[in-house]
């Protein structure tokens, strides 16, 4: 798999939470590597309540990572 | 993705618990940009237990991140 | 929503149990505001095993959220 | 609900993993506190693989905790 | 339940790991303790890919606890 | 089982996932020790987005951890 993160440092909780949900899809990308496979599979989790909670679920574990390494951007905090 | 969020920053656990329903429904916005298909799937998850439930599990992760990064509002603690 | 929640702080691991079960269920009520709605579920998700597994399972991750607020309550620990 | 839990202080690893079961049997009893409707339950769940694995979810969760509470047991590492 | 853990010291993460999936199969065995009830269920667990994944996230959670309750072993990290 | 890993630590963070993946892969191989099986199973997961999602989450857990163990790779934060 070619570089696709250098750190888990962002600005932003937005960008942190950007990452978040880059990390969440590269573990089903290295899952199932084949992007038309991916493409095909995207009409059945994209329209379903249920698949939708789940991915932001995956998303929250990763943010919580993510948020935990920048110290939770308390520099943010006036 | 517009700017939507600033800090993790909150003044009580309330505003705090609010923050982290925004971060789960932003985590299905990001993953479901279309706002008409969102729309169509609110009462399937929103009649369904076990969705409600799965939606408060998501809710309940990003809460221990946003209260950890407020150090709990222990200023909050008489 | 009108104020329901002041302090994480609570005096033993019991109030803190209840209060993770109170934010459980405000994670289900600020999903689904309509009390006749959630009311209507009840006999679905209280008679259903998983569904019951399910709701524990988001109890345990606010209450580790709670608990780690409370230090453990480790000023109970003889 | 009468007092059933004191301290999350326990003696060893062993006692911790028993606590982390109650607070998960707990939060089912707090969702569901009919005795007849739990043990109704009991076959649906005990014979059944995938709600098997959710129990031994919740318990690793609250284990974590637990775990957390007591510094893991560290005064046993000899 | 006669003695199965002493404490949660592993010398290194295989090892750690290896405790969290007894800890995970503790949490099954403590919720049904009939050994021939589990063995009927393991080839339905066992052979269904949903399952698993399942079964690995349970571990995930308790190595998770582990590897904090031995300092991730950094004394390994040369 | 033979060795299969010496330590959590890895220079970037793209090597903490890709060793956040092999333990979530590890955790049902020695669930499922049988290759053939795992090998039958792959169409099941690999072309389900449940599955793949499922599959993303077990490696966020595994991420945490392995993030934690090398203190969130802050060396590489400029």
């Amino acid at each position: 798999m070619e570089s696709w993160i250098k750190s888990l440092k962002t600005d932003t909780p937005q960008e942190g939470f950007e990452l978040a949900i880059k990390l969440a899809q590269k573990g089903v990308e290295y899952t199932q590597p084949s992007v038309p496979v991916r493409k095909k599979l995207r009409p059945k989790y994209s329209k379903n309540a249920d698949s939708l909670i789940a991915a932001s679920q995956v998303i929250s574990i990763h943010f919580q990572t993510v948020a935990a390494a920048n110290n939770y951007w308390k520099s943010n905090f006036e």
